[in-house]
């Protein structure tokens, strides 16, 4: 039993400014401390400089890291102006993540001496310490506070205190030692028949505020989400040892079909019988503790990866003729206040086995009951079905930008509730930490038992540098005070239309989809089309999800991170009004006709045949109708061939320009009412370049 | 001898607007009048469809030709505006010049019956007539009047009189006959002794005003140009048929070295042996007129492309030991002034055998003195050294962009003094025909003895994009009010540098170089060096001749011609204060040390290895002496791999910016004095599509 209770996260806000400054200086110094007494479980030197896990630094790397750490933000927050030591903070900036053979050729490191490393982290605490003593304080303690960046330093080394005791864990046993200060529990028993708890259906919102906050939270658990939650089953107890094992003994690990297809992969290539944890000794099961290895303690959580718990499920599923699964992020916040759960209070035990207040271990899974269940929060931290995704509003914290940014590529699934080790904020409801999928840490599971499937939100940055370009083109900021380009266009159709019957309009070539999520403001249905599906995708998504999000070039490889919302753009109201379908401008298919409106943007000289196109497109216009046309007219051969150009070269001699060309075309059934008129439209290539272009627009009305 | 003297070229000017319209009626009826006798010359319906020439269209053509171009222009100019006969003007507009094979294949063409055209000839003169009656007229006449077009439609007809006659003459002799309209010189005799007549150096100064002219004048006359012209030996006589035999009876046509390197593959690819208009039957020579073939008229000047008549001036510059070349162009003019000639007058028959006033040929070359020479104007068009180029100035007419601009090739040479069917503008002084050097006309030459060389003056438009775009970029017209970006740039740097001491400054990476001459303003004497020699070119142009010229991309295929003066700029006064260099930023020779100011515009973000640079750069500026970068830290692989970015990345986990980069990099030699800021650039890439960038300026004081 761990004797003194370890400091828990500051609260930001208060009155008592002198307080708050001690408060923080202790927490700092309490966290280093404690991170610190983790390396007395190495067991001499070499322990430091082993690897633990072939793809990871050794230990040596993150007892330096933390330190350098504080140093880069503080530099970066304007708070300190000079590095400690230049070379060591080269070597401990990066490398936490797994890495690839080459980035970890040792070669590369010559670690120093495990002293050096200590003195260098005294240095730096000496740096922090007068930092704390001496820099100007308010209160509360906002995102622009620089004492943001002292916070944050901070709750990473409380994130580094756990991953650490999980490297540590994996660690060969011979390189570490028992210590007084990391006990373990000793209690284990048979475990308990675990039951399925109906929980009723409800409401959760989440997300935190910028202005209102009251614990320090990393960039991921900002902006807003809500969910409606339908009914579901859970089992009381987390997933124990004893449970697990009648899938390892039904052969659960080596038949194929409990298994995801990613997991399947990561079982084959890992070889995997078992939880890592466990091991066979003999005919007997025992498990690896972080400094000691024990007789299998049954009614302990098992500890899996990802792909581990599904498979469980899967199995489970095929068994018991039940849809089991894991729970979503959501389910497990419905779990949470179902147990009318709070966080960890500064003066009172938590109540589970969470932020390092009861044990250095695992514990049974029927000792801490919260409301019908247990181990909603503690023990072991629980794998959820939901990859990581950024909450609505969702921003980065500018100067720790690939924190959860990397995150967002549906390979990192969260895990929530926290563990035995789980302290600060990784102990909250809110902490939103989130692995790769066959990653271990001191996470286990609890299953439920639903018919609703698990949602996937997007949590994919565009990269692509067109799409992303598109993003901020069509709904993204004004440079050079150039109004928003398709909105501009939207509008300037809908003032030609005037008195017009306005039931539909078609958005041809609808590239990101701004102009037809205008043109519905107008129109009774509005009809995007465009050759692109990934174009199209954007304006799907904001149609389905309310959000866009892309990642913007600033310089060389460094970006930028956008979210944009249709309730932001004003165009929430409209979106049941649009559809939007791939399809070839030039072999449009037969149901797209009888528009009122047809919006032609940008697209005629990106067209393989653009006279196809405009020779036919009256038909699918009612008479009296509009065909507005914009371009700038940039012909290029890798789009169009030159045989297929309306205009833009000599014909007999004479120059024919665009414009000429379309009056030749449409000059049968339209007759030209507005324009032309230069539209100007500029889309950014990065912070400092941009392509600024006039688009030539015209206003044709059907006649005939 | 031709009885009636053929209507001269209309004077602009004038009071009487009801005469001047009955004078131009006039002049376009005995134009087209003209023009339709000489197809009396030929023999029958086939000569109208047999090509004389095989790489030119058949007469039938040409009968077409000149009827749509009026059409056309005036459809252009907004006078008419529909068509005659649409399927027509596409068969006549385009194909006046040599083609090639493909663009002649007969199954494109199915000419017209000869009565058609004719049909088709006379509805064009109904239209044209009526509008000479109709159109308001105001005097004097300008490029900006819409008669401008008609007096362009007339003198279009003029021109082709001549180059039709010419492809008559080029005819199977079956196909032409005499016709009482085209009598031929009936006098010939044994040929004077040529000999060399001293004229004295002078001044020539010639170009049209576009404000201020007497007769219609081709775009290419506009402008100005003066020369000095150093005092030169020129032939008295035009070479007579009977000179040039020695030539040929000496195997000037093979000998190898009497031919330039052009006009010796010209001589193989044709197998010439003597002129081409000369016949040689039994062992007699003859000659071939346009209708008939006569007995050599050894007196006459002989006809020869620029080809033949050069490499006779270097047989005899081989026999004589004397310098013997073509007149330049301006030595055509000063032989002219010399020779106190002034153009045919209205109402007095030309001083030489021009304007059709004595004969359908050429008659002897001791017929026409004019002072001391003889046929200086008149009888045939002579070839000069000068490829033709544009004068300073030069604009181009809007509705026939493209009658002088491709021959600004270097590869088409002026002919001057008109033959003896140069009618209209061609008789004037001011006309200036060029023709591929291997082409034949009614074209001879006189020589001239003198030991300065003939000046080739830059007739090239810089049509390459990118070079065409660089050019406006430093030296065009201004786009979104974003000022001219190297101009701004050395203001901003004259300004930072203030009182310090103002000796030399380095353009470093200099392109077209804008910046290195506004340097020049303030400092003694600015280099400028630039990887690339092309981009420097366009500096030392400028500088040397002081005009710039180039096309730009409007739309597709059309463009628009520009020109710029360093006058016009207002850097006249200090191209003597420049120099430019082709050299290697990352590898630069030690001599160019010990600068003032240094400035690196928009280059750091293109080398291959900046460091390199920027490590040594302050070896390279006196103490005190300032660096600018401006860059919009555009970093592209394709131009500096990754590993040699010095921003633009994440390094030790962190965002490192270029200025980041900079700073550490200038750190130990500099003080940022100035900046960042961002000063903006706008690349024209079409009339529609623009870059628009920002560059972050800094500005670093040697400190060390």
């Amino acid at each position: 039993m761990v004797q003194q209770r370890f400091q828990r996260t500051p609260q930001l806000n208060g009155d008592d400014v002198d307080a708050k400054r001690k408060e923080i200086h202790a927490y700092f110094h309490t966290t280093l401390d404690r991170y610190e007494r983790l390396f007395d479980t190495l067991r001499n030197e070499n322990a430091y400089y082993k690897k633990p896990i072939t793809l990871r630094h050794p230990l040596i790397f993150y007892l330096g890291h933390t330190a350098t750490f504080f140093i880069n933000k503080l530099i970066l927050a304007g708070l300190i102006a000079e590095r400690i030591n230049p070379k060591m903070e080269s070597m401990f900036a990066v490398g936490v993540d797994e890495m690839s053979w080459d980035d970890l050729d040792i070669s590369h490191y010559e670690w120093p001496a495990v002293e050096a490393v200590y003195a260098y982290r005294n240095n730096m605490r000496n740096v922090v310490d007068k930092l704390i003593r001496d820099l100007p304080l308010t209160l509360p303690i906002t995102w622009e506070s620089p004492w943001w960046a002292i916070l944050m330093g901070i709750e990473h080394e409380r994130i580094h205190l756990e991953t650490s005791s999980v490297l540590i864990r994996q660690h060969a046993i011979e390189y570490v030692q028992p210590s007084t200060a990391w006990e373990p529990c000793r209690k284990s028993g048979t475990a308990p028949q675990n039951k399925l708890i109906t929980v009723a259906a409800g409401h959760v919102q989440v997300g935190k505020n910028k202005t209102e906050q009251e614990y320090y939270g990393w960039d991921n658990e900002y902006g807003c989400h809500s969910a409606e939650i339908s009914t579901f089953q859970a089992s009381q107890y987390l997933v124990s040892n004893q449970e697990f094992l009648a899938f390892v003994e039904a052969n659960g690990y080596t038949t194929e079909n409990y298994w995801e297809e990613e997991g399947r992969s990561w079982q084959k290539y890992a070889g995997a019988r078992h939880p890592t944890f466990w091991i066979k000794q003999n005919s007997e099961w025992r498990l690896r503790l972080m400094t000691e290895e024990i007789l299998m303690p049954w009614d302990w959580p098992v500890e899996v990866n990802y792909h581990e718990a599904k498979a469980f499920c899967n199995w489970k599923t095929t068994t018991s003729g039940q849809p089991v699964r894991l729970p979503t992020e959501d389910e497990w916040y419905r779990l949470y206040d179902t147990a009318n759960l709070t966080e960890v209070l500064q003066n009172e035990p938590a109540v589970g086995n969470l932020h390092l207040d009861y044990y250095a271990s695992s514990c049974p899974v029927n000792e801490f009951p919260q409301g019908e269940f247990y181990d909603i929060v503690g023990n072991v931290w629980q794998w959820t079905e939901t990859p990581t995704y950024p909450f609505e509003g969702f921003d980065v914290y500018p100067y720790y930008d690939d924190f959860t940014t990397p995150t967002f590529d549906n390979q990192h699934n969260l895990i929530k509730g926290g563990s035995w080790i789980a302290c600060g904020n990784e102990s909250l409801k809110s902490a939103r930490y989130a692995f790769r999928r066959h990653f271990f840490q001191h996470a286990g599971f609890r299953y439920v038992v639903t018919d609703t499937p698990a949602t996937v939100q997007s949590s994919n940055y565009e990269t692509d540098k067109l799409l992303s370009e598109y993003g901020e083109f069509h709904y993204g900021d004004v440079y050079f005070d150039v109004p928003n380009f398709p909105k501009t266009l939207a509008e300037i159709a809908i003032a030609a239309m005037a008195d017009k019957p306005a039931r539909t309009a078609l958005d041809l070539g609808c590239a990101s989809g701004r102009s037809t999520f205008e043109l519905a403001h107008h129109f009774d249905h509005v009809t995007g089309i465009d050759f692109s599906a990934r174009f199209i995708g954007q304006g799907v998504q904001l149609a389905e999800q309310g959000v866009l999000r892309y990642t913007l070039t600033d310089e060389g490889d460094l970006v930028s991170y956008k979210e944009r919302t249709l309730k932001g753009l004003g165009l929430d109201s409209v979106k049941h009004k649009v559809a939007f379908y791939q399809g070839d401008a030039c072999n449009l298919k037969s149901i797209f006709t009888a528009y009122d409106l047809i919006l032609a943007a940008n697209l005629i000289d990106r067209l393989y045949d653009p006279a196809k196109l405009l020779t036919s497109i009256h038909t699918r216009l009612n008479t009296g109708g509009l065909l507005m046309i914009t371009s700038p007219y940039t012909w290029l051969t890798e789009h169009t061939k030159k045989e297929a150009w309306i205009g833009g070269f000599k014909r007999d001699g004479e120059n024919l320009t665009t414009l000429d060309g379309l009056k030749e075309i449409l000059g049968p059934h339209f007759k030209l009412i507005q324009g032309p008129q230069p539209v100007p439209f500029v889309i950014r290539e990065t912070k400092r370049k941009f392509q600024h272009t006039l688009a030539e627009t015209t206003i044709w009305e059907k006649i005939s």
